[in-house]
């Protein structure tokens, strides 16, 4: 037979079962957070019409995406899940109820070039709340909530997620007299923690064509830092000398004002007057987050508010607001930093039942009685020697290995060897599901490590 | 600004928030219950190198395949989760332990004509078991118990699994001389259920060559019925002539032994000597799943064993058994027969909390209670008259509203309204996360109905 050498292409994430069971469990976390919070799943097709897609148009987004011909068809691979979400909106808008809440962890494609961490295909994991006409800006509130619930799930603490507004920002160049350079003085402030204050002077006086007093003033404004109350506090300084600015700071504050009840502590977020966000299309509060010990890894988590979500498709005023998590990327960089813990069992079965008889139906029957127990069980069905059995259960990293011989069944019990510490107990099967099960939850940890 | 219609490809299945929990419950057990058995979840990059998903080729595979060019490269998205997993396991294979047990739940895409329940993007929830050479029966003979646990967590009890090995009707063809054309032979009486035994003897005469006695002894095999028992008699009546046929048989008798240890009740199960599945590569068990009281809709669950899974990719041999669920097109026609249960909760959320004071601290507070509770809650965060807030409840059709006015929280307590019954409660926040899941648990029936 001819054989074709397997591959799989590059820029494409294909995970071993041990990493995939890895993944999985952060997926878990987020399908489970996101319910938690009444946000529906929605599930759209990966391959939409080119031409609704690329509605917006333009740029990166027009170079990256796969577009390719199927009969009369002119198709395109997402390479959001936003552009999605406002045609499913508009094209269902009378079937929805408002505000309408959904959450989306699928696949996006985006052919960009190869190379290390970068990724073709990739999970995003997106949250979105859309009002019809209005949106409360309470909605905007609740979005730390799920952020922390999130990271808290992967078993993280030294996280933050920083806040700030884009009507301060807007408001604020406005007072400047700025209002036109505002799109790009903001790009240019979002360079800051990467560039430093140095560069963004001279890209603000160079580029944007600022003054220095005025470049001065905006980096003694981003300068503004400490507690939340301590910013806020600088800030009411500058109110009353522009709507949107106060506007702006008004929802700051109900933002602020609200973590405590939402749960969210202190040292978990902060207000940061540096984050703008890239995007043109936030009109209010934005989002970052990053994992305090790993300053390099970048937002991993970002989103803000919106004005318009669908205006390409209906003739409908659809504020939101919402953020997205780059799933694979994420995954990439811990996995890539050894930040996975590695102390959690990653074994597609808790428990593997090793018949050492002639008939199986014994090893079967305890292998089902284990199973309505809620313990994942692996039947091992071959006829090896015992030492291939166990080399098995090894390389598969089985956390429990169930022996079942003429003895045991004589006496209506089984043989639970812990693969870790070695030691061996004999017990009835209800005990023994009760003893896997117990010994799983004191392995239970969490999923990233600080 | 100029607007584009916005739509949704003919053939992609794109489901409101209510039918898409519905479709959400099915994957839920289909993950827990391939999990239950030890697989590992298994998730491969939807676009691959065309060359290497057409290793096979042929037919309408080659004319369906999205098949596209990206820069130098010829790309095509996968067809089935098969072809990916013989790459996957040929390009892992020093890596995977053998027996490999994964399942995967993915889309799949076939340009096929569009037509009324075909689509061009469907999920597959597929599951193989792998041998690294040799692979035993007892797997065959696990994968009924897999089946009947996956249709029993849909609620089904009226469905049965229905079992061949394709070595009896070799073994029986050869009986007959009739090797050469064994594979024609099985094509056609594969199609028995659907044009009648007539119509099969004469293609099996016209088209295969047959003689009358030969089609006339094919027609007596295929037409032994009975209990499993009585089938099993009937076909130890041909046993010592092939041993190919004896292979089988025991094989099948290996299979129906353990169904009591495995739990699968025999009304759940019958050995039926006319499926013989179409393709070529099944060379042992096979398996279709009906359901009783609708045999128009055809298998909801089939595959087989087979002896060759990669033999495109790799130089081993790597022996497997497998079952696949078109779950899309089984979600599409249980829809459209009505059969997903609408008693079943479909709301994103268990509760709506719905804020009654200006300062919305204690419902935020409330909210996050009730989810440390395990209940799935949507905080309504809209200023709007109690009436809108009521009929938002309503569209939504979420099981229970959740009131907090000053009343209520000077009490310490809340209101809690079941939707459906209309009636209301008050209790302090433990109690109403209590009474809410008391509540959902009480509801909660088959996702299936018969």
């Amino acid at each position: 037979m001819e054989r074709i050498k397997p591959r799989t292409l590059s820029g494409f994430m294909e995970l071993l079962p041990e990493k995939q069971a890895r993944l999985e469990r952060m997926m878990s976390v987020l399908r489970d957070t996101y319910s938690l919070y009444g946000f529906a799943p929605l599930d759209t097709p990966a391959i939409e019409d080119a031409q609704i897609l690329l509605a917006k148009g333009g740029g990166e987004t027009e170079k990256q995406i796969y577009r390719f011909q199927k009969g009369d068809s002119d198709l395109a691979l997402r390479f959001d899940l936003t552009v999605p979400l406002a045609k499913y909106v508009a094209l269902h808008y009378n079937e929805l109820a408002f505000p309408f809440r959904r959450y989306q962890i699928s696949k996006v494609y985006r052919g960009e070039r190869a190379q290390r961490g970068r990724f073709r295909e990739f999970y995003q994991a997106d949250i979105d709340i859309i009002g019809d006409g209005k949106l409360d800006v309470l909605n905007e509130a609740e979005i730390p909530a799920i952020i922390y619930r999130v990271f808290r799930g992967f078993g993280l603490k030294r996280f933050q997620i920083r806040v700030n507004n884009r009507k301060i920002l807007s408001g604020f160049y406005a007072m400047l007299g700025l209002t036109e350079q505002s799109g790009d003085i903001m790009r240019t402030v979002d360079k800051l923690e990467k560039i430093g204050p140095e560069k963004v002077r001279n890209i603000l006086c160079t580029d944007c064509g600022l003054s220095d007093e005025q470049a001065q003033e905006i980096l003694s404004f981003i300068a503004i830092t400490g507690s939340n109350e301590q910013v806020l506090q600088a800030l009411q300084g500058y109110a009353g000398r522009n709507e949107l600015f106060d506007q702006g700071l008004q929802e700051l504050r109900q933002v602020t004002d609200n973590l405590a009840a939402f749960g969210v502590p202190e040292e978990n977020f902060a207000v940061d007057l540096t984050i703008a966000r890239g995007l043109d299309y936030y009109t209010g509060t934005v989002y970052e987050t990053t994992l305090l010990d790993h300053p390099q890894i970048g937002s991993v988590c970002s989103g803000g508010r919106y004005d318009n979500l669908a205006g390409y498709y209906i003739d409908k005023e659809l504020p939101g607001v919402g953020i997205s998590i780059g799933l694979t990327r994420l995954f990439y960089v811990l996995d890539e930093q050894g930040l996975l813990n590695p102390a959690l069992p990653a074994a597609p079965a808790d428990a593997l039942v090793l018949p050492m008889t002639e008939d199986p139906a014994p090893a079967i029957a305890l292998a089902e009685q284990l199973r309505q127990a809620g313990v994942r069980v692996q039947l091992y069905a071959e006829k090896k020697k015992f030492k291939q059995k166990m080399s098995y259960a090894d390389k598969l990293k089985v956390p429990y290995a169930v022996l079942l011989g003429e003895d045991e069944i004589a006496a209506g019990q089984c043989s639970v060897k812990n693969m870790v510490t070695g030691e061996q107990v004999t017990l009835a099967p209800d005990a023994a599901a009760k003893f896997i099960l117990d010994g799983l939850a004191e392995q239970n940890g969490p999923i990233i490590l600080e």
